[in-house]
């Protein structure tokens, strides 16, 4: 006979994921927090002082990323929970917060049992992973990890022109490069799919073992900008159309991979995008995600393999960006599984096509994510929803598994 | 043997090109002359000041279009020649001007012979063609044709909020409806082909026998815009790919009617428009000329027979206008063949695919067309040239039309 988990307590976390909702909620229920903005500021202000009133260090780096720490027996590296509170414009209530809500469930119950736990429970907000302020995403964890520059950082600016560092010492949230985190016992991140895959499946939990690879290309297609009504067909450069017959080879060719390969072309734009005129110029984006990076050179050979003249249109692409599948510490995704499989939660092994904090984080420190369903695969949007039961479920996973770290 | 027939003077007629196009010149020898604007303005007192020079009487109508007369031996209906003076934003030197010089430059060649017309000869320049600056185009000629409702146009604002009837009063071009055109005994219009066919079959006149009727669809693509990392293949709305097949699916059944037929996509949006989501909608325009109706409503079907479904994707098409095709009177169309002939240019009959004043002013005025090739059949930019060569050719055929209806 199992003995019972210990779980947190779910009316609880249901009441803090709408208190933290109420910094920035939207008429539709939805919640716009940008990074430093003042709904951010204030989050903060209030997620500090809940974890100074459960006895938690408060500590931030010279990125503004926080780390609220519940000190430990023995002073040795902390296991972590962390995630970020900003969000998007018109974003949801769930992406990110989530995550850093979870790391105070998670201390609120180990208090509430009177447990002081064997190496100290540190709970992180990082700084900006939305990169809706102020791009790019995931810039404070991509510091951390050495990824990118500061000082690029530090110079970017919101599109009303305040750079990230004038608005970071605004508010408050400037702190040490001393505090940035070095070691862990292991970095755990609790976060929403933002598919459709757990839903579809009526699963509870996503065990992430990656953040899969990507590639993002810009094709532009040139042709000739003639009078619509003048110009014979026989006589035409429409850059429309030949963008179009890419597009068509592209989707054919690359459906023919593997059949876990997404494929994007999200963004287009046609110029000069007047109805009686022949475009001239197409530009649109491609862009494929797969764990096995295998897959995504294919993809890439597909698309340098572009003919550099389409219908006497000329053809140009170039690589935009790209990133490596990142891979999880196996044995902080083993812990977390032995924990979701004790509390006999439906389950199953994942990718995560999104980017998170977790990969940078994972460059340094053993990590891993768990995902919560994303009702019909919304995120980024006043709709967004996950069942307070799955964001329970999820948390007493990150319960489950911090306690296996402290019984170690 | 042959008679030397009248001509104009080619060196004239070349400097009186480039003196009107000083009126707006731009860096890169085009025009920016918007409809009513100081440039505007500008060319029109020194076009009233080159008619008064020749003795012709000057009158403006209530939308601002200018008549200058050459009185006649007898008070008859006059023969007209007319086109406009306004260009798009960085136009060239020749699209509407040319038309109206080629009046001045009859008359002057007239003068010249000390020839006293039998009837009036009167020169046109019709207001705001281009409708670059006041939509709609053609709207003069509208307006005096009863297709456009006056007080309507009159409202029409411009970018910066003026009116159009501001920007007429203010430039003192506003006269009286009275002076309204109601008969003639032809309307001529010289003007550029804005096309590359007479150049591209080395010809130097279009001998135009209507302006082509046409279609324009906007057709509405709505899918899903879910995250491009995170949502399977199977599971997308995607909105660009359905529109991608639509079009696909349009040029393939457009392409197998008549030859002659052109059709556009020429506006496409793409919802949200970001690279790492996918487009939830995707609205696109669909536009189609040719002479024959009925292929223009084969084209209609087509569009309305699109389904209402593709790929998981909802499809609306809506009609944006459509106009039907324009025939020029046979005896006008006629007479300038006869001039085009007894003068020896190389010329062919051929549709406008644009659309003109001329195909207003032929509802209630016998009219005709003439065509000069446009090099690289450019138009609407600095690049738009016609050689001086083959604008003196358009201006002799005018001026010969006109000697014709003059003995008659």
């Amino acid at each position: 006979m199992q003995l019972k988990k210990l779980t947190v307590n779910g009316e609880r976390l249901k009441n803090t994921i709408e208190t933290f909702a109420d910094f920035g909620r939207t008429d539709k229920n939805g919640v716009t927090r940008l990074s430093l903005s003042e709904e951010d500021i204030k989050v903060r202000d209030y997620f500090r002082s809940c974890c100074e009133e459960l006895g938690m260090t408060v500590k931030m780096d010279d990125m503004g990323t926080m780390y609220s720490t519940l000190a430990g027996v023995q002073a040795k590296p902390p296991i972590v929970i962390g995630s970020h509170m900003d969000t998007v414009k018109k974003g949801g209530r769930f992406d990110g917060v989530l995550g850093v809500i979870a790391g105070l469930e998670i201390v609120r119950t180990l208090k509430d049992q009177g447990i002081t736990p064997q190496i100290p429970v540190t709970v992180m907000n990082f700084t900006n992973e939305e990169g809706a302020r102020f791009e790019p995403s995931m810039m404070a964890s991509g510091v951390l990890a050495g990824k990118f520059d500061k000082a690029v950082m530090l110079s970017k600016k919101d599109p009303e022109g305040v750079t990230f560092q004038e608005a970071l010492e605004a508010s408050g949230y400037a702190g040490d490069a001393a505090n940035r985190i070095k070691e862990a016992a292991a970095y755990l991140e609790l976060h929403i799919e933002q598919g459709p895959v757990l839903e579809r499946e009526n699963l509870s939990i996503g065990l992430v073992d990656c953040v899969v690879g990507m590639a993002c290309y810009e094709i532009e297609v040139t042709g000739e900008s003639d009078h619509a009504g003048t110009t014979p067909m026989g006589m035409r450069k429409d850059a429309l159309f030949a963008a179009t017959d890419l597009i068509t080879e592209l989707r054919s060719k690359l459906g023919e991979l593997d059949s876990e390969l997404v494929y994007t072309m999200g963004r287009m734009n046609v110029l000069p995008n007047i109805h009686t005129v022949i475009p001239n110029k197409v530009i649109f984006t491609v862009e494929a995600r797969h764990k096995d990076m295998d897959v995504v050179r294919e993809v890439e050979a597909i698309i340098q393999g572009l003919p550099a003249l389409q219908g006497d249109c000329e053809v140009m692409s170039t690589k935009l960006w790209g990133r490596d599948t990142v891979w999880f510490d196996p044995k902080i995704c083993e812990a977390v599984e032995k924990a979701t499989e004790s509390l006999g939660y439906s389950n199953k092994k994942m990718a995560s096509g999104a980017g998170h904090d977790a990969q940078f984080v994972a460059g340094f420190l053993p990590s891993a994510m768990v995902f919560v369903p994303s009702v019909k695969g919304k995120s980024h949007c006043e709709e967004e929803l996950t069942s307070y039961e799955d964001c329970e479920k999820g948390v007493n996973i990150l319960l489950e598994t911090v306690l296996s770290f402290l019984s170690t």
